[in-house]
């Protein structure tokens, strides 16, 4: 199957080697060892020195852990969206008690560092930036490292980054940009199923967290970083994607950072220019187009939810669709981890020709 | 390697193959079809016609699911503790700001029915009991039956059981027992990795949910089950244990429930029989001893670190020490799950022969 979706992203046969392997303690030198490799390479990629955590959880658990580590019942937030996901990081701060000033940018474009300058004059008492760095809904990517900047220079509030579908894919220096909490997710760039979450947490953001008062107990990072000094984890975690993690983190170790992020900007712009040549148009704006995923509107008059049933049936490639207002709109097609510009060319080909019967078969 | 702790547990073959299986889209029928099997399978062996839900986190992340949908922050709740899991349940609805009265009973022992009628009746307004079914950190399994008819007989409270080290492999039928919220765990019995919990809601459980205003996102019940019901999950789920969970449940079928039942309690008996024969003392009240977990005295004078380390080194074998306050004072021996008679040989053997060699040098 040619899984062309923006996560869980294909698993390369290394990988899943690692995760056959036998189940070991979770309190054992074995494992300290493999977590401490671990987030020693996970430093690398995220570009850091801070402290480096690992939860077992949905991206959207490392979401919510995001928030409660750093706001207290009442707090000034301010959340950027450009999509679902910066959506869901305000409706969790808002669920957690937060006081979220929303602002929302146009789906399809990305957010305006300037507008948001002017929003923190605004509101001067802003404790929290809550932001998206790759919007996974609307194939953007957020100019993050001029709104880390503008946000440095306006306020004093944490800066907190949703960064699942950018981290190890797209260029993210971690500590050049001054990003206080940055959050991954396993099952994207890193080629590894869904279940885990990487963040970095800066010394910054340790000061605000010890002073949130949201309510904490299995997303505590101080319970997470405490037990992690000590080569455990506070509760019993995702041992198997840690077999997986440090397989997959290997192989990147063995390409190269560098090599990483500009295989995705290669593949990527092939995407793009691939479907336009087959006569698709782009959805996001060109300007702030994501390295991981691409979103194509669907073409007039189609039957969109046929174009991606014949394309998994016959043709055994899996797209993603839109979501929610975008659900009849687009089609997504995901490109990171374990990806070159011979799967993109075998899933646009396969698109093609999918679309063709569709539509042949509705002028029938 | 002999895994002999009490979770993880070993991953048999059929399933450390599923766990290889290509990674696939989360919003698919195929998951969709896995996950309706996956629930089928568990409410045969949780015996219920309650609603199911899976999570992807670890045991005490479920716990905390179980808190936070159940409770409103000023709620008297009733948290009743044999040991380190117990406490734990208590410290999360302390933690989301429930008003938690403790009853706490000793290591080593099991809690008793009628101690908790009189708590009841001194405390009518408890709206939640919390309660451990088998307690890991002691080796006890509490006698549920009659707990849950006291809770019954004496309030209206909503009864939610940590389940996680007995469901799966010791009788609990959930409908029968009138239990409100279970909670199991995918590293114990399931003989999978760790990184998912399996719980049910019954009906009464879902008024008290509708209304507790606890604050919740990613372990919020009514997302989850909605999204369930069209096939999908809230948040990308750990699909690879969602692999493995139906290959390990079409083995614990083919196997049988009662079958698997009366394995765990013959095992059980033989590692207590066999222990006491090479000259180990229990810990825990025989009367109540776990048919997943042994707890065996630490012998006087032993250098029981060095005990566990040439049993894992030269022996292959590991097994699990004590946890908090019975840190030196008990070794913990797993036998849930994957497990036979020639296991715990195997095991209590290699003890025996690593206690011998660590004496022998003590007294060199």
């Amino acid at each position: 199957m040619n899984l062309r979706i923006p996560g869980p992203t294909p698993v390369p046969p290394q990988v899943r080697d690692a995760l056959a392997l036998p189940m070991i303690n979770h309190r054992s030198p074995q494992f300290a060892a493999i977590q401490a490799r671990i987030v020693e390479n996970l430093k690398h990629f995220f570009q850091t020195q801070n402290d480096l955590l690992l939860f077992t959880c949905s991206g959207t658990g490392g979401m919510e852990a995001c928030v409660v580590n750093t706001i207290s019942p009442g707090d000034p937030v301010l959340a950027i969206s450009v999509g679902v996901f910066g959506d869901r990081f305000a409706d969790i701060a808002h669920a957690f008690g937060a006081h979220v000033n929303r602002l929302n940018f146009t789906w399809g474009q990305a957010a305006d560092p300037e507008i948001i300058r002017a929003k923190l004059r605004e509101h001067p008492n802003i404790r929290v930036v809550l932001v998206t760095h790759n919007e996974t809904s609307t194939a953007i990517t957020n100019p993050l490292r001029e709104i880390a900047r503008v946000v440095r220079e306006e306020s004093d509030a944490l800066l907190v980054v949703d960064a699942i579908s950018a981290l190890g894919a797209i260029d993210l220096p971690v500590d050049d940009w001054g990003i206080d909490v940055a959050l991954a997710g396993s099952q994207k760039s890193w080629m590894i199923p869904p279940g885990l979450v990487m963040l970095s947490v800066s010394a910054r953001a340790w000061n605000v967290i010890a002073q949130a008062r949201a309510p904490r107990f299995y997303f505590d990072f101080r319970k997470m970083r405490d037990a992690m000094a000590k080569g455990e984890t506070p509760a019993t975690p995702a041992v198997g994607l840690y077999f997986a993690l440090d397989a997959a983190l290997q192989m990147m170790k063995d390409e190269g950072r560098a090599n990483i992020f500009a295989r995705h900007a290669r593949v990527a712009q092939h995407a793009r220019h691939r479907a336009q040549s087959l006569g698709l148009e782009l959805f996001a704006d060109p300007a702030f187009a994501s390295n991981t995923v691409t979103a194509i509107n669907n073409p007039p008059g189609i039957d969109f939810k046929k174009w991606r049933k014949v394309l998994r049936e016959e043709f055994n490639v899996v797209i993603a669709g839109g979501q929610k207002d975008l659900t009849d709109k687009i089609q997504r097609i995901g490109h990171l981890g374990w990806v070159t510009e011979a799967d993109i060319d075998a899933c646009l080909d396969a698109m093609d020709a999918a679309r063709r019967q569709v539509e042949q078969v509705a002028y029938a």
